[in-house]
């Protein structure tokens, strides 16, 4: 089959930062395969120092909306899910392992949200302290527990074109 | 349709770590199939950090095994493509957005790799630094950029069953 049309990457290509949802339940199922898709993500050492804050009450979510400048969506989103990583979990306790284990949670997450009908944006949240100290005091994390990242979810109200990008000057062969 | 069968989450369960590969090319074409799904993962402000290296050679495939503790299976790749981040580019210039960046980009190369048939393994990298300064001075990368990662990949020579992994103590319900 040619490379450019197998069905399965579709999935990839189609996945865009929605930002506007309609209104519409999301189950307890649904948002359990999107966690099993988040935790189906490698992790350096087999370490996986995610945890997951799944907020569905409305005022929680104007309050995180409030709480970081790019969120404004999150007070009409369906749901937010925060993923955080646990420092002590992290291969060696480094940060940037728990950085990239979470960063290919979220992907995973994303991308299960898009093959389930959804709609959803990556809101960054570290390394802005300002971000960091609001969302550990709604979500009353605690020490140690760094929220990388707030997911927005819900039923898309806006369509967009699939990802066709291909930078040709960020690819090198064998060396820069 | 019941979230457990959605065709689509095949992709992500189903994705592993292959470090078993069998011979056989891996043309042109697929990879830049490969390196078009990871240009398609979010990245912070847009600001899309990350640089590729893809490696065929192998010669040089032998020099990055032994450099990585975790990647002796590279000898034996078809190819290896390290993923690198240039501070430069980053959103605010900050380690944090490179690392998240470069890792949804991977994840989603894992992904493709497998959906196109592909074995892949991501051997970590940063933020060692022996091996960060081993794969610079092999890879002769520029100051600033930071290899995040080498991805291994073949044609896979292991079989391993899908992900089920679920860990209900790392989900929490509208606050820690």
């Amino acid at each position: 089959m040619a490379v450019d049309s197998i069905p399965a990457l579709d999935l990839i290509f189609g996945r865009r930062s929605i930002r506007v949802y309609r209104p519409g339940a999301v189950d307890d199922a649904t948002v359990k395969r999107l966690l099993q898709a988040a935790m189906a993500a490698p992790s350096a050492a087999a370490k996986y120092p995610w945890h997951f804050v799944v907020v569905r009450e409305q005022p929680t979510l104007a309050r995180l909306a409030e709480a970081l400048p790019n969120g404004s969506m999150l007070a009409t989103a369906t749901l937010g899910i925060a993923v955080c990583g646990d420092l002590e979990l992290a291969h060696d306790r480094q940060l940037s392992y728990l950085l990239q284990d979470c960063s290919a949670a979220i992907e995973n997450l994303l991308l299960a949200a898009h093959a389930l009908g959804l709609g959803a944006c990556w809101l960054g949240v570290h390394p802005r302290e300002e971000r960091v100290r609001r969302l550990t005091a709604i979500l009353a994390l605690p020490r140690g527990v760094i929220p990388v990242a707030m997911i927005a979810l819900g039923w898309p109200g806006e369509t967009k074109a699939p990802h066709q990008t291909y930078l040709p000057e960020r690819v090198h062969s064998e060396r820069w």
